[in-house]
């Protein structure tokens, strides 16, 4: 019963959208993001025997599942919530820079997907704030895109997308 | 223990917001949607005996519910994942054109109402990409609104509302 | 086994964003709220005694926690169900305006925080429609942003941010 970890690598589209904006009057309609990032962050789950290292568990699960062991079918029904460290480079030792915080559901029998709702939360020098996201991850895609659904501080009317991508997968 | 089956007609008002917009110097002020559309979702809720033919799940539940039965007092509690077949027409074995994934919480005693979030996932040659949904589902209400929280792929920056209808129920 | 009960004061920044939007020709940019409310929403957890007067019930906990009392570890991965009622002051009894619906799930180990999902459902001569909020809730700090992500009825296209602040605090 190995610990499942996972390294994803976050790239971020950030549009921040202003109300009641003076547009210039060329027709030129321009679509750069205003803000583009990188981050990775680390998923431990627990397994009942790593309630120290473990950065998420299951705490919902179908009738035939349980709380410490994905089930079958592709982990249909499963409920992880999960508080990861972020940092700026794939390594799980470097200083996280923030925290990824929320749940995901395992929604498909015969492929891996999930649907995500989760923040990065950021309160250092460079970023204080929340990016908040939400939608559907099919983890066996190379890049998925799920979609910036608000944030707050630093972030404030941010919307856009971010791509994720699984770097490297441990155990199971 | 009959499996309860739901069939729910959705209607898409989306907007894509573009960035930076250029507008035009006159002061109309249109609100025409970008783009309309109208799917059917076909709900069929495991019970035990249906494993088969179930396409979602209970997987959380209050101290006095189980994972097979919708628990009394409307079901509040109740937390339901699925992945449901999107259909063109209201008959559940025309050609899928898409998934329905996400889940959703049955939230009051005194009626039935829940709370969403669901993605769209389309991945045909008419359309790529999803379409993520959240907010609350008056269910006895014969029409309800939900928001459009953001896309990704041909949905990229999609906002605006989808009107959920249920067309048919069977069971319970 | 006291009944937890908490009293939440919310602040809402809302922004209405049109579609489409003909703009002014000139450059200023202003960034002022349509709309700014303050409403106040009263959480009582079912504690296995309470059945009457809970408001919330936890539908989902990890391996080592249970259905009616929040588990330790700051509770995190229990997963509360809540139909709160809304109200214009801060007295439990005051006539309900409206209903806060949705979800919280305690999400880290190491202090108070949540992940929120959940609507405000208004059906008054004042107001029709539902609010959509998700985002990241430190409870421990003061004040709180979460990210309105949607509207419906009165609140089409909303968005912004509600700052949210505990008000009073029971039991525990």
């Amino acid at each position: 019963m190995e610990a499942k970890r996972s390294l994803l690598a976050i790239f971020l589209l950030l549009s921040f959208l202003s109300i009641s904006t003076a547009a210039p009057t060329r027709k030129t309609r321009t679509r750069k993001p205003c803000k583009s990032m990188v981050f990775y962050f680390h998923d431990i789950i627990y397994n009942g025997h790593n309630a120290k290292n473990a950065t998420s568990a299951i705490v919902g699960s179908p009738q035939w599942g349980n709380k410490t062991i994905l089930t079958g079918q592709n982990h249909f029904g499963d409920l992880v919530v999960f508080d990861d460290p972020i940092t700026l480079d794939n390594n799980l030792h470097s200083k996280p820079v923030g925290r990824a915080q929320g749940f995901y559901i395992y929604d498909k029998k015969d492929i891996f997907t999930a649907w995500l709702g989760f923040s990065f939360v950021f309160n250092s020098t460079q970023h204080k704030g929340s990016i908040n996201f939400a939608g559907a991850d099919p983890l066996m895609n190379k890049t998925r895109d799920i979609s910036v659904i608000g944030g707050t501080g630093d972030f404030f009317m941010a919307r856009g997308v971010a791509t994720l991508m699984t770097d490297a997968f441990e155990g199971e």
